[in-house]
This record gives C-alpha cells, structure tokens and sequence, in this order.
C-alpha cells in the first residue's frame, strides 16, 4: 500500500472547501528521522485568503452562536468519528511528519476524540453557560428588573496548532474542540511541522460540518511556514480570540499583536514552562532509584518535548542527593538517542544547551546516546549547578525544549523554600515528598513541606505530589495552565471542560418578555440547564 | 456643626497608615458647584511610595490568599458597618466633592454597603470557587490521577476609583470588594475629584482590616491628580490585576500598559459607552410621551454622568418618530442646568459637543436651561441626524460624557437592524417594541425585532426590553460589561456577584495527600462549599 502522503494535495481551506493554488511562496513537510522532504508543497496563505477564512467565520458566526448545545454536540461527536474512520492514515501521516511513533501517536488520536466527546457531553450538560436568573424584585430600593445571564459565543476563534502535539494540541485538538463547544467558529493557522496530518484533520473537520448541515464558515484551514499568516490572522478584524501552544517568544508575539489591536482581543497562549520538582532528602532516601528512574522517564518522554517535562529538579545538597544524581546520570546513559521534532527546534535547542553547558558552574551529569543519521536526531542531557549560581543566572531559568534538565542542590530545606518562592511561572510544579512530611498548615514553620507547597502553588497552575507532570489528564478538574510565561492568562486553563470558557462572555437580558428569551433562560428551562435562580443552584 | 472637610488630612494610606507629607507636589479637590478649592493638600504619592503599597500588598498576599471565607465575608461585613457609621459624614462630603446630590448619595452609599454584604454571602456560599474534583481513576487509560481544582486569588490588584460614583465605583466600590472578596489585598489610586471622600472611606477600610485582625497591607490608598501614579502603580510588579472605571482614553492607555508589562497583567476597564436606545414605530405610537419623558429621565440622571446614559435612539423616519422628537424637545426644555463632576469633563463634553454640533447634517433639536453660576454648569443638549449622515460620521459613534444625545432618524426598520450590527460594543442596548413584535425566533425575517435582537446582543453585555439603561442591579445575574470600547475584555463585569471572577485562578491539585489539601478540597467538605464532583453538580 502506498503511503497516505501521496495522496495528499496542500491547499487552504477556506469555509471547508479547498482553494486553487496561486504562483505564490509554498514549502514542504520534512521528514524529521531522516531530515528530506516529504508530502506535496503547501502553498502559503496569502492576506487574502487569510481575510476570506476570517469572513467566512464571522458570517457563520451568525448561525452557530444560537445553535441548540444538541446540534454542537453532534457536531463535536461527527468530528471525532470522521477523525476515527481515517485514524491508521492519521496516525501514518503524523508518525512520517514527526516520528513521534505509531504507539504514542494511536494513544494522541484516542485522547484527541475523547476530548471531542467529553466536550459533546459538557455542552449537552450546559454548566458552561452558567445560567443565572434574579427574578424582578419590584419592592427593592430601586425596584429590581427581571434578570437572566447566560453565556454567548465570543465570535471567530483563531487557533494556531502545536509541533509538539500533531492531533491534540493542533488542528482536531482542544482549542478547535473547545471553540467548537463554545459555538464559535474556527480558522487554524496549521503548523508547518505537519501540514499533511493537518490537511487531512481539517478536511474530515470540514466534512463533519457539512454533514451535520452546519455553515461551512465554521471550519477554515491556512498554511504558512513563516509568521506572517499567522500575524495577519490575528489582525483580521472579525477574529475575536486566540488559542495558541507553542514558544514563549511566539506566544508572547501574537498576545502583543492581539493587545494592540484597535479592538484587543485575547491570545490564550500556553507557552514554555519548566516544571520544576522538588525531592525531599526524606523521599529520596526512601525511594531514590525509584524517582530517579521516574524523573529521567518523564523528562525523556517524546524525546522532552512536552508542554510538562521536567526542565528542573531541586535536590538536597547531601548524601540522599548526591545518590539520586548518580541513579539520574545512569538511568540518562542508557538513553537511546531521539528525534526532535524538526530543525528548529533542534537548533534551538543546541544553541541554548551550547549557552547552558558554558556557564560558570554548570556541569554536565550526564548524556544518552549520542545522535545518530541524517535527521533531527539528538541525545538526552542532564546538568546540574548549584543553589547559588542557579539563582545568580537568569539564563538557567529559560526552558530546554527537548530531553534536557538541570538538577540543584540546595543546602537546606528552607533554600528549597525561597527559591520556590521566586521561581518563573510554570504549567505544574510537583513535589516528591514522604507522607509525614506533607501538611497544609503553613503555621508550623517556614521550612517544611507545607511551606513549599504554599510557595510552588503561587507559581503554578498545577501542583503535583510523588507523581511526575509529564501527562495531562482531560477532565472537568483539570487546569492546565499557570503564571506567565507559562500562559498568557492564569486564569485559563487550555485542557479540560473549562478551556470552553475562554470563548464565551456573559450576556444579560433585563425585562425581557418571554417571546424574546432564548430556550437557555426561558422559565420552563427546555434545554434542561444546571441554573442558579436568585443566588442559589439549581441542579438538574 | 463645622463640614467634616476641616477634619480631614490628606496623607496617602500605606498598608493602611497615613504616611508623612514630604515637600513635593500636591492639589486640592473643587467643589464643582462653585468652582472653588475645598478641604486640604493633597500630596501626590511618590514613586517610593507607589512600591511600599504594592510591596506590602504582596506581603499581605501570603496570608489573604487562604483566608477561610468566613473571615473574608466578616471583612466585607466590617467595611459596609464602617461606612455606616460615618454615611452622614461621606454623604456630606461625597457632596462637597462631586455635587451628585445628598438623595443620590445616600442610595449610592446604601448600595455599596448593600453590595459589600452581597459578596459577603457569595463568599460564605462558596460558588465563585467552582470546585470540581474527579476521583483518580487506575483502569483509564492512560490511568488518571486524583484531580481537585478550586479558584484562589490572583494576587495584589491595583483599583482606580471613578469620578461618577463617589462611593459604588471608588474607594470601597465593586472592584474593591469584589477583590477583597477574591482574598486579594488593594491598593485604590483614589480619583482627584473626590480626594476626602476617598481618605475617608480609606480609613473605614484600613480600620475594618485591623478590626479584623487581617494584614495591613490588604489596604493601601494612593493619591494623584495627573496619570503618574497610576502608571507606576500598573507597572509596579506585585500588582497582578487592574479594575479601572472611566473613559476610553484613560482606560486603553492602563490596558496598554499591563499588557506590554513583563509579565503581563488584566487591566479590567469599564470605559465609554453609547447605550443605545432602539424604539419601533409601534412602540413609539402606543407609548410616545412616556417614552420621551423616560428617554429626558434616563439621559439627564447624574447631569448625564452614569456609564449607562443612553447616548443614542435610533427612531423611525416617519410621523410617531418626528412625534417622538418633539415630546423630546419639549421635556429637554424643562431640564434645569446641571453640575459636572469637574472641570475636566466639562471642558471634554464642551469640546466634544462643539465639534458634535458643527457636524454638517447634525442639528440641535432642543437645550435645556443655560449654564448658570461659576461651577462646572451645563446644559442638556439633544441632537438629531439622518442615518446616512450617522453611518458616514465616525465622530457621532465616540461618547458625550454629560447629559448629551443623538437622535437618529431611520428610513426603514430593516436599517435599524443594518445599523445595530454596526454599532461600537456598548454596556447596553435597549428596545422598545410592543409585545406582539417581539420573538427570539429569527429565521422569521431580517427585518423585526427579532433580527434587531440578535445584532444588538452581539453589539452589547446587556439587553434590555421596553425600560431605559440607567440604573444597575447588584445581583448574581448582572452582567455590566460588553464589547471593546465598553471594555476591554467583553468576558467579564465589574458589577453582581460574577464581578469576583476577574480576581481568581484556578489551581489543580494532582495526587494530593489528603493532609495537603485545603479545606475547600477535603473530602468531608469542611466549608460546606457546592462542588462538582466527577463532572456532576453537587449542590451544598
């Protein structure tokens, strides 16, 4: 059987439907194990076709903003099922245009089409739209008008699709689903380290929504290898949020771009993170080999390049610490080498390891295998410094994107403490501790593992006991997210149920007759929605 | 009894200590009746000083932010109870200060310690919270860990305190509170034009806080006549959120600067909005006078002066509509001179109103009594234009801050709803149409109500049938915010118990021990808090 990527053709898609290729810039995808070039050119999205998808959106949005939750969620379910019917292709294409592997990549399909039903069964449940209704109180003082609030779709969504993450972080994944939720329409800007996978997710999106009757505005596709699409994206008037995973300095380009606009507009990006782990000498004394071994899983995972690897580890400067850096550097020894994603990120990542192995202080621990063939191929690397020089050099708190982590030794538990306090703002912070250590009463002192945790959980979104970050759960609890620079926003998270609420805004209806309520506040409740009526719950 | 002004020392309010007066610059407030200085010195905050607020605000966080809500609601309580024992005293000089009224002042008085209470039993209920925990789960696969997420605060906000309302929008207003609420320590830039009325309900809250026996540094005051206080105060690193009340300049400017911050911040500004008014021809012959006269009513409250004035109707080119405009101009004509809250927004609105009126196809329909007196005086103007002229004039969609509006004559209901989907994002759109007009059903036309709804609510935060715009409830459906220029994020309010949402972050625990939960996440639910449990709602 010939490979799916000769059946690929590279074309935007625009309100669904595949553009004819101009004489303009185009670039293919690179296989990144063997470093040639594979698939079909992709033509660059011109400003026009970027302002066409932008439109189309904006004109669908007039339909899909008042579409029944029923309608979204069968949308939502369709779009899982068309992804399913052509799953071993995608898993096929994606696997050639990342090397990420048949086992993991089968695993990110079933997690991509779980997201897209949960997302089904939220919206059928409808808490996102957090109904409200205060009855008019005509003896108040003022008298009260009838009130009923609910949440509306914000309007286009924009999403830009991650390397890291070629079907659950990108064009099917949980940005579009949770915009898709929300009603709004969507228009992913593809990252160029995949573009075929994209193509065929965006096409069995585009028959989803042809199939479920829905406006083809709902779903647009661009391609573009530099930044200019993307820039002329999020420019495009009717856009009116942003989802983005990816780099600090892109995700902090496209926020400056949203905030300048005329009209700002929010760019949720979930950018770097370094996802620091602290051991106590009381949990490494325990179960060092044990957390050892988990640390150099969790942050070889991928090949290191998840949102959530483990980028730095706090250790006791003692005999418990020094043990635990002789098990991480045999453990790091065995390593096979692995394949980055593509050449920038390899690039990127031998610059700054080049900066980080030269620092005063820094020492290597130790390294995997070392890279092998013509691809993007590289080996595992762990340093370690000390307490002192990690605080004194800002550049060992930017993230490695890739199987790199440095490791310090702290000379007492209360350093452990401070340098929590002042730690950059990451995804998950975890904290391998022993169980009669663990307290949340900070009042009994300022050195043990009761305050680090107060300290970790102002610099995280996630704060994680005796497991490793690397995994993200998609569920109602989940937030994945944190202070910046590991997001935008700490206040969204971009995996779980509530990634919904990035693109929904409250509206409010005073004194309206019952003729012009929308079914969600009507008073016989036909939708069946989890209501609050004058302050209280009202489950259903 | 001598005005309580002789009794006040202007001294800004440092972690709720008046501070000593240095030798640099400092103003006085004006009573805008008179035009006259009243009361003492102000002096300016310092750059030092700016810090040590925001400095000791972030000291202060370490405790707020895990305070058991019991103890925050007790604040909430503490603050409105010490309002109350000073109202004569804040009425009179609230008065003094802004010239509202003392009718007016004691219901805005009554209101904000009205609203205090009311986030004070939303902290006790618990909701803003949202606590969602899902069980661990070891056959999933992957397998999932237990996950319990609750909001906690978001750290020291910066509030700025608005010209119009003294009290509900200033020092102990809604973004006060609704931070305080969140368990996050303020620090309020008091607003020029009422600098002891500010001092005064500073001093409340700095007493409640000790009363309590909470940080001192939960409270800080600041003054500053011109805008370099309030940029050193965006700009200073502890702060981690902006509530901002007032115009469009002003607010974009604070945005702008959170955003281009280092680590960048929400500025939450409610700024300019038009508000405005649709009223059919149906309405307008079954209803004519009473909707004139409820249009003079709503557009002259507070001289014009209320986020929610109604600064455009949109009426039909036809007999009720030109009826309409005269029962306009004849209730106008009775409409006694106004007082403006300073000599800023007079100077503004003359500025604004005179290029309003130069405006070729604007015509004057009717003006109120002349200004009289040495005070900041004006008129109440109503204007009239054609919808061509409307459509082609950018400066007719740009606010009159003061007791001014626009009449725009439609030819067509169909333009009405052309001319709604145009329209800037405002607080409010209101409709006045008679009920056998009204549907929420708009595949019935382009052209009735039912289409005029649908623009509106995706021009507005809040939709209003057959009443006009002034006046807004303090409840749990409220929502006051809406599209850019309104605000600068259309997701959130800044008045009714959501108000809080813009102070919190979710934080996940992941495979907690249950001695390093909170309380808010223990299984046994000591705070008695609803939770959702699995993705289920769990009413308390």
């Amino acid at each position: 059987m010939s490979s799916p990527i000769h059946r690929i053709t590279g074309a935007q898609l625009i309100a669904g439907a595949p553009q004819p290729v101009g004489g303009g810039a185009s670039f293919r995808a690179v296989a990144p194990a063997r470093g040639t070039p594979i698939g079909p050119e992709f033509p660059e999205a011109t400003d026009e076709q970027v302002m066409a998808a932008a439109s189309a959106a904006a004109e669908a949005f007039a339909t899909t903003q008042d579409l029944p939750p029923a309608t979204i969620a069968a949308l939502l379910e369709a779009v899982a099922g068309g992804l399913e019917a052509i799953g071993d292709e995608l898993v096929e294409l994606a696997d050639l245009e990342t090397a990420l592997g048949p086992t993991r990549l089968t695993g990110e399909l079933a997690r991509t089409c779980a997201q897209l039903r949960l997302f089904a069964t939220t919206v059928r449940e409808g808490s996102h739209l957090d109904v409200r209704i205060d009855p008019a109180d005509p003896a108040a003082t003022p008298p009260r008008p009838d009130l009923r609030r609910l949440k509306v779709a914000r309007g286009p969504v924009a999403v830009f699709g991650a390397s890291n993450f070629p079907l659950a972080f990108s064009v099917p994944g949980g940005d579009t689903a949770s915009a898709l939720a929300a009603g709004c329409p969507v228009v992913v800007k593809a990252h160029p380290s995949h573009p075929a996978t994209s193509q065929r997710c965006g096409e069995a999106i585009a028959a989803a929504i042809a199939a479920c009757g829905l406006p083809a505005g709902m779903f647009s596709l661009l391609h573009g290898r530099g930044t200019e699409v993307g820039r002329a994206l999020v420019l495009a008037a009717p856009i009116a949020a942003v989802g983005f995973t990816g780099s600090l300095a892109g995700g902090r380009a496209l926020f400056d771009l949203g905030a300048a606009r005329p009209e700002p507009i929010p760019v949720y990006a979930e950018m770097g993170s370094l996802n620091p782990v602290f051991l106590t000498a009381a949990a490494l004394s325990a179960r060092g080999e044990e957390l050892a071994q988990g640390f150099v899983a969790s942050m070889t995972l991928g090949t290191g390049q998840f949102c959530t690897k483990p980028g730095l580890a706090f250790v006791p400067d003692d005999e418990a610490g020094h043990r635990f850096e002789q098990q991480v550097a045999a453990a790091i020894g065995e390593q096979p080498a692995g394949v980055l994603l593509n050449a920038g990120v390899l690039g990127a990542l031998d610059e700054r390891l080049g900066v980080t192995r030269a620092l005063d202080g820094v020492t290597v621990l130790a390294e995997g295998y070392p890279p092998a063939g013509a691809g993007t191929w590289c080996a595992a690397t762990v340093l370690t410094t000390d307490l002192a020089t990690y605080r004194a050099t800002t550049e060992l708190r930017e993230e490695h994107f890739g199987p790199v982590s440095l490791i310090v030794r702290c000379p007492t538990p209360s350093s452990m403490v401070e340098v929590a306090r002042e730690l950059p703002g990451s995804l998950t912070i975890s904290i391998h501790a022993e169980p009669e250590e663990v307290s949340a009463d900070t009042t009994t002192g300022t050195t043990g593992v009761a305050a680090l945790q107060a300290a970790a959980r102002g610099r995280c979104g996630r704060l994680i006991f005796d497991q490793f970050p690397t995994g993200v759960a998609v569920t109602p609890a989940m937030h994945h997210g944190g202070p910046y620079p590991a997001t935008t926003d700490t206040a969204h998270t971009s995996v779980g149920t509530a990634a919904i609420e990035r693109f929904l805004r409250p509206v409010c209806y005073q004194n309206a007759p019952a003729a012009a309520l929308p079914p969600a506040l009507r008073d016989d409740n036909p939708l069946g929605l989890p209501r609050t009526i004058d302050g209280r719950r009202i489950p259903t």
